[in-house]
C-alpha cells in the first residue's frame, strides 16, 4: 500500500476506534481476523443507514416490503443457488511454510511488482494470461502462471507449491444431536436466497402483483481466505439486499430504472456526486444477464459500494427444479404463468458505513493570522447523524446545569440527545464536531432570563439564538427522515 | 399438549402466516427445525419492537449507550465465559432406535404420565430425584432414574440405553484457511459477552461513569436439542440485552429498579397488568447473586419473557483473569479500582414478539340481534403496528383512486401506509383488523367536494370525519414514540 491509502486506513481506524464507531472484534483476547464490533456511535450510525434504507425502499414504495429470514437455511438452498458446488476460491498450500494463499491473488500481487519495477508489457501479459485462467476456471494453469513467473511464497521465500484447489467459502456447522449425525448446515453467504425461498408466501400472504420487490436487511458470513482493507472485506458482514421480481422481457427497463433510483439513494445523502460512478461487470456471473457496480472514489481507488444485477429466472427456476414447488406467478394482464425474472440491488452495510464515515470526515484548517487552529469534522447528513443534539451549559454553577438538564429531558423523547458539562464550551464543541452531531444547544446566563438558548450549527459553526420552546421543532425539521424521504420521490 | 393449548398455538400459527407474520424457514424445502422467517408484517413489528427498547434504553437513560458486536467472538470469550465446560444438555441414546434425548426431558415426560395416571406421590418423589441428581450434575444418577422408573424410549419402546453424556449447545465452524488448521470459533449462544468484552472500549471512549449501561442487540444461536413450542423455543433467535455496571455492594438496589423498570416498560405496550408476574428464580446460576423472570400468561401457563440478573462480577473477573488486561473502573467519588458489578435485562425478541402478538390477537363477536357477525383483530399498541394507516377510496371509480393515492403519497413520507380498493369496504377494514392497522382512511365522494375523509379507529370501530390537512398530525400523535416513552420517564 503506498503511504498515502496507508495513512487514509490510519486515520480512519483511530477515529472510529478513538469515538467509539468500530472496534476490533474481541479486542481483550487480540481481535479476530476480519470482524469487527460497531461501538457506541457506530451502532447508532449503521441503524440509521438502515433505516434509511428500509424506509425509503419499503415505506416509500406501495409495492415493496421486506422480511426478515433466518441465516440458517435448509441445506438444498445452497445446492439450488450453486453454492455448494460453486461459491469458491482457488488456493495454493506452500510445503515449506505450510501457509495457504489465493493463486490469483499472488498472481495478482506478481502483476503489481511488475507495475512497480516498470515492466508494464509484462505486466499486461500476466493480467491476460490471468483473466483467461479464472474465466475458463483453469486451476493447473494458475498453477502454471506461477511456476513460470517464479512467484514465491512470502513467508518461505521458496516455490514448494501445492497443486491448486477449490476452497468453498461457506462456514458449515452441525444442526441438531441425532445420535446418528446432526445435519450440515451453512451460514448464508448471501442474504438474497431468504427472499427467494419466500417468494411464494410473500406473493400470496401479502397478495402482491408483478410488478413487486421483497427487501431485507441482514447478516451474511463468508470465509475470506485473506480478509484485508478494515470493514471493506469482512468474514461476518450485513447486507441490504432487495429482490424486484418482473415480467420476463421487461427485465432491462427496470434494471435502467433501480440503475438510477439507487444512485439517487446515495446522492441524497449528500456527496460530491463526482464521487460516484457506475461500473459495468466485465464478467457477468452465470444468473446474470446484466450487471453493474455503483462505486465510490475512495483514495486507493473506486470500489464497490452497492451492485445492481438483472439475475434472470435463474434463482426461482433452480429453487423450483430442487423444491418441485411451482416457483410462478399468474399475471392477469397477460393471462399467462411465469417464472418471474429479477432485478437485484445488494449493499453491503458495512462498507457503505465506511464510504459515508471516509466521505464525512474532514480536517478543517481554521488558522487566521493571529493564531493557527484546525478542527477535526463528521459532516453526516443530519438523518444518519449518530447524536442529533447537545445539551452544554455554559458553566457548570448557577443553576445553568438544572436549565440544561430541563431542555435535555424535553428533547430525549425524540432524538439521541448528549448531555456535556465537562471543559470549556469550545472544546466541548470541537468534541461534538469529531463524532458529527448537528446541532449544539448551549444554555447561558441569558437563558435564565428569557428561555432562550444559542444553537450551534456543526458546518457552519455559526450560532444562532433561539427561544427553548422552538428547538424540538428546527432539530425535526433537519434531522428527521421526511425531507431525506421527499428528494428521493 | 391439552386441546386448548393446541389450539391456541393452531391459532397463532395460522393466523401469523396467514397474514405474513412468520414463515416456516425455507418451507419450499419442508422447513428447517426450529428455525423461522418473519415475513412482510412480522419483520415490522420485529423491528417496531426493537426501535422501542433501543430508544427506551440507549434514547432516554443519559448512561446508557449501545453497541453492535459481532456474532462471532474470539473462542477465549467461551472459555472464560464458562460455556465451553458448562453449557450442556444431559443426554441419553436408545441403542436400539438410535434415537439421542435430553435425559432430564425424558424424565419430565415420565413425572407427567405419573400426574396424568393419578399416581401423583410417585411424580413428587421422581421430581424430587430428578431435581438432585440435576443440581448435582450426578449424570450417573439420571440414568438410574430413568431404568429404575422403567421410561422406554418412544420410538423403539425398548430400555437398551447409553450412558448419560453431557452435549454442548454451542454451534461451532471452522474460520481461516490455514493448512495447517482452521481456527474453530463458535456462533455466540448469547450476547451478553458481546458487551464484556466490549467494557474498558466503551468505557473509555466513550468517557462513560459507573453506573451505567450497555444494551445490545443481536443474533444468539443455541443447538437446542428439543426445540419446541413455535417461537418460544429456537435454534437462532434474537435477544435484546443490556449490562449495567454499577459499584460493587449497590447491586440490589440496582436490581429492585430494573426489575421495576423492565415490567413498567411492557406494561406501557397496554395489556392487562394481570397476565404478567415475577418469578424469582429457584436456583441461582452461578455466576448470580439473584435473578427474576417477567412471565406472561399464556394459555399453557405463566413463561419467561424477561430476565433480570445480578451477575455479580464474575463475567468481567473472568475476562480478567483469561485476558490479562485490568477490567476495572477507577471511581473518583470512593477513589478506588474496581470490577464493577453487573445487573442483566435479558429479552428474547422472538419471545416478545409471540407474547405481544398473542395477547393483541382477539376474536370478537359482534353479533347483533339482526344477524351474526364477528371480526379477528390484532390489538397493537399503534406504536409498534406493522401498518399505520391504510387509505381505501370507497369505489374504484370517479377519481376516488386518485384522490386516494395523492393522500397516500403524502402520508408515506412519514408513516408505513398502505393502499387497498379491491373488495367491499367493509371486508377492507377487516382485512386491516386482522393485521393491527390502527387506522383506515376512507376517500368517498364528499372528499372530492371538501377534502375531508373519515378516519376509523380499529379498537373501537368507530368513525370521525376529519379534513386532509389534518390526518398527518392525528395520526403522528397516535402512532409517534413521543407519548409511548414519556410513560416510561
Amino acid at each position: 500500500m503506498s503511504k498515502q491509502i496507508d495513512d487514509f486506513f490510519k486515520n480512519i481506524i483511530s477515529h472510529a476506534k478513538e469515538y467509539g464507531f468500530v472496534f476490533p472484534s474481541s479486542e481483550i483476547y487480540d481481535g479476530l481476523s476480519a470482524v469487527y464490533d460497531y461501538g457506541q456511535l457506530g451502532s447508532e450510525l449503521k441503524n440509521n443507514l438502515k433505516t434509511y434504507w428500509w424506509k425509503s425502499m419499503v415505506q416509500l414504495n406501495d409495492n415493496i416490503v421486506g422480511i426478515d429470514a433466518a441465516i440458517f437455511m435448509h441445506p438444498t438452498t445452497w445446492k439450488a443457488s450453486g453454492h455448494v458446488d460453486g461459491f469458491s476460491d482457488p488456493m495454493i498450500d506452500n510445503k515449506d511454510s505450510k501457509k495457504r494463499y489465493r493463486a490469483d491473488q499472488l498472481i495478482e500481487d506478481k502483476i503489481d511488482r511488475y507495475e512497480q519495477d516498470g515492466k508494464s508489457d509484462k505486466a499486461a501479459e500476466l493480467q491476460t494470461a490471468l483473466d483467461a485462467a479464472l474465466n475458463a476456471d483453469d486451476l493447473a494453469k494458475l498453477k502454471t502462471l506461477i511456476e513460470e513467473h517464479n512467484i514465491v511464497c512470502p513467508m518461505s521465500g521458496t516455490k514448494n507449491w501445492t497443486d491448486v484447489r477449490q476452497f468453498n467459502l461457506m462456514f458449515a456447522t452441525q444442526m441438531g444431536a441425532m445420535a446418528d449425525g446432526a445435519e450440515q448446515v451453512y451460514l448464508r453467504p448471501e442474504t438474497a436466497q431468504g427472499i427467494f425461498v419466500n417468494f411464494l408466501n410473500v406473493q400470496k400472504t401479502g397478495r402482491m402483483k408483478v410488478p413487486f420487490g421483497i427487501a431485507q436487511i441482514g447478516k451474511a458470513f463468508r470465509n475470506e481466505v485473506i480478509a484485508r482493507q478494515f470493514i471493506i472485506r469482512m468474514r461476518e458482514f450485513e447486507q441490504m439486499e432487495m429482490q424486484f421480481f418482473v415480467r420476463p422481457g421487461t427485465e432491462m427497463e427496470w434494471y435502467d430504472k433501480w440503475k438510477a433510483l439507487r444512485l439517487k439513494w446515495h446522492l441524497a445523502l449528500g456527496p460530491d456526486a463526482a464521487k460516484y460512478r457506475y461500473h459495468d461487470h466485465a464478467k457477468l456471473a452465470h444468473y446474470a444477464n446484466a450487471a453493474v457496480d455503483i462505486e465510490y472514489d475512495f483514495p486507493f481507488g473506486f470500489k464497490e459500494v452497492e451492485g445492481i444485477h438483472s439475475r434472470t429466472d435463474f434463482d426461482l427456476s433452480q429453487h423450483q427444479k430442487f423444491s418441485g414447488k411451482k416457483m410462478q406467478y399468474f399475471d392477469p394482464e397477460v393471462n399467462q404463468n411465469y417464472v418471474p425474472y429479477v432485478i437485484e440491488t445488494s449493499i453491503g452495510l458495512d462498507r457503505l458505513f465506511l464510504t459515508v464515515f471516509a466521505n464525512s470526515l474532514v480536517h478543517e484548517d481554521l488558522s487566521t493570522d493571529e493564531k493557527q487552529d484546525s478542527r477535526v469534522v463528521l459532516k453526516f447528513h443530519p438523518a444518519i447523524a449518530p447524536v442529533k443534539a447537545a445539551v452544554l451549559p455554559l458553566t457548570k454553577k448557577d443553576g445553568l446545569p438544572d436549565k440544561a438538564k430541563e431542555i435535555l429531558a424535553r428533547l430525549k423523547l425524540d432524538f439521541n440527545t448528549q448531555y456535556d458539562e465537562k471543559d470549556a464550551i469550545g472544546k466541548r464543541y470541537r468534541r461534538q464536531d469529531a463524532i458529527g452531531t448537528p446541532y449544539c444547544i448551549t444554555v447561558d446566563y441569558q437563558t435564565l432570563e428569557d428561555n432562550t438558548v444559542t444553537i450551534r450549527h456543526r458546518d457552519s459553526m455559526e450560532q444562532e439564538r433561539v427561544s427553548i420552546d422552538q428547538l424540538q421543532q428546527i432539530i425535526q425539521d433537519n434531522v428527521g427522515w421526511t425531507n431525506l424521504l421527499k428528494q428521493l420521490m
